[in-house]
């Protein structure tokens, strides 16, 4: 039952980094700045009637949260959220999810994290370059807050777009 | 039984089709050309129980086929069929399809269509803006196969890509 209750935080926690990202995107396509969406989650059907699904399964996700296009370029980023106050566990960031922004940032598409700080009400824009440079010095399993102070952009707040991540993107990316 | 024997004809010819960009796709990525894959179904999940989905429906496709980034740029198309010889009929382009390569055409992404004439064994590369312009200006319901030799281009067949449309991509696009 904890480990239930556990779970609906963690649910609820992400669900709520995931709408104001939602309420941006809604934002940046009604004032013509960029057009950012949630990808479908994949799900193996495995039986249907009269069209309706009667069998299926969730297929591991194989890629980002978020895809779009702004100024043209190709964009996907991941959004993350922790409640804790002085680090960032580096193990919320999946295996394949690393292989998926290093093939995107090859591509030379814009590639990042949206991290919150939940507890903190803070949010940063990391791109996946400065992610993958710390992972590869250090050995840490988890980055502290004030490295995301110094090395990520922190992402405005408001009412609307509640967050403004795009600005974050115009300074760290060559547009 | 008539149309669903129909139906089978249509989804078949669909897939040999999408067989074909998946495979030139795997191709491009082996080869460190593009990173191009094609959508997940949106699907609506109505119940779960124990992690099996056993209640959803197929929600209306929003967007197109197949996605991507090509030299960084936002690529994004949409794949159509038809086994008619002389013509290609513009209803088998969805209004919400037009919506769509319309939104991608604004952000500066590269929109297009891949369309086959099955029975000739043709395939041919159409930007949205060409095809646009042609509704814009014609009241005809369906485009001649002659138009798209003149204003699209025809995309050379291999075993491996099986469609090599991104050297379309280049000559149409600037990238």
């Amino acid at each position: 039952m904890k480990s239930k209750i556990k779970n609906n935080i963690f649910a609820n926690r992400g669900m709520e980094l995931e709408k104001s990202i939602i309420n941006s995107n809604k934002f940046y396509l009604e004032q013509s700045i960029a057009y950012i969406y949630k990808k479908h989650t994949p799900i193996k059907v495995i039986s249907v009637e009269k069209n309706q699904i009667n069998k299926a399964f969730f297929s591991s996700s194989s890629t980002l949260d978020f895809v779009g296009v702004y100024k043209g370029k190709y964009i996907e980023f991941e959004a993350k959220s922790t409640r804790q106050t002085s680090s960032f566990p580096i193990k919320n960031i999946l295996k394949h999810q690393f292989d998926d922004m290093q093939i995107i940032q090859h591509f030379l598409g814009i590639c990042f994290l949206i991290i919150e700080f939940s507890t903190l009400n803070k949010y940063f824009l990391c791109p996946y370059e400065k992610i993958k440079d710390y992972i590869n010095i250090s050995k840490r399993k988890s980055i502290k807050y004030e490295w995301f102070i110094k090395n990520c952009g922190e992402i405005n707040q408001s009412y609307y777009p509640r967050l403004n991540y795009l600005a974050e993107v115009d300074k760290f990316f060559d547009l």
